[in-house]
């Protein structure tokens, strides 16, 4: 791994682990094992660091989000996408543990940010669109809205969430916890089929866990 | 107003306008035209205000919380209950502000919040289950958790939501928004009651914010 990988990949672990905030470029340097001076040659401190890792986040969340069009039509689709979306946010999850604070601090990466979100309202949106044209869903124009602001919600807050109610989930219990709290929000809107769909998926949840 | 309830009115309006972490016991005694010597003979620093303006919160969520048993029996009645909850937390949304961060700072106060939270749960469940009992919903133990959840994480995330879409809509406003999208999840459990009732919620919800 060439160093300057080995720095993204080491703060990205540090930041994750420990929160972001009180990481100083030096301690960066010292997990590392390599001097201040070197990693300034490659990195000029903390901030470019954390830009280098949003834009990572970003184009791999870029990625994720283009590719979803048209190829998530039945539930285990969304499932798999869903988990997919997790994992993702959960690989840079310092981001969101203390959202607010960070995009304060980055105006440049908060409209970016908010870039992303809008991608992700559109990546499900068509999801919410194709699953109601395959008769999966019934999904009145307004619910449909009021679906997404929801599943946007929790695909935000998820991980404050965790860390609030002090629950310290491992990241794939709390990643397939997450999966089937999202998914749970749709059998209210497939009518008749709802309710088997649900055991269905706590069925589905028992599995992937045990 | 007694000295002592000056500072806290002042400090409230400063943290909420201006967020907690940037100000200090010297800012809060210039905002009151009073000397940090008569601010520090009522309070021993920021922290001993900071403690009891969460005393005051968690004494009116008490109320609300326990005073909503046996009393919220149709849709109206949890519209107007959502809308006092929502503009209580309103009142010390420097609380939601940065929730992570504060209850880091502050290890006694998160388990105070998180049993705040837990009341709350179980404020709602009660809630469900006379809608449920009253033929108001159709409510699966199952699906009640989901629920539970999904309004449980709106009513903790909502101002922090509204601060990360820089949407910087007004308090009443917000409230009423939000409000809407919690009532908004409650006709999917309607059976064919549901598509009616949706179309009431939005009336109602135009009539107000009118």
């Amino acid at each position: 791994m060439k160093t300057r990988d080995r720095i993204l990949h080491v703060s990205l672990l540090l930041f994750n682990e420990e929160g972001e905030a009180p990481q100083t470029a030096v301690d960066i340097s010292n997990a590392l094992d390599i001097s201040p001076g070197n990693l300034y040659y490659h990195f000029k401190g903390k901030d470019a660091i954390i830009h280098a890792l949003f834009d990572r986040f970003e184009d791999e969340m870029h990625i994720i989000l283009k590719g979803s069009r048209g190829r998530v039509a039945s539930l285990e689709d969304s499932w798999v996408y869903l988990y997919i979306l997790l994992e993702e946010i959960y690989d840079f999850r310092f981001f969101y543990r203390d959202l607010g604070l960070l995009l304060d601090r980055y105006p440049d990466l908060a409209s970016r940010f908010r870039a992303i979100l809008a991608q992700m309202r559109t990546a499900l949106v068509d999801m919410f669109d194709e699953l109601t044209a395959g008769s999966v869903l019934r999904l009145d124009p307004r619910l449909r809205e009021v679906l997404t602001d929801q599943v946007m919600t929790t695909l935000t807050f998820w991980l404050a969430e965790d860390h609030l109610n002090a629950d310290c989930h491992d990241g794939p219990t709390l990643i397939h916890k997450t999966v089937l709290q999202v998914m749970c929000l749709l059998p209210p809107y497939m009518g008749d089929r709802g309710v088997e769909t649900l055991t269905d998926l706590f069925e589905h949840y028992d599995t992937v866990v045990a």
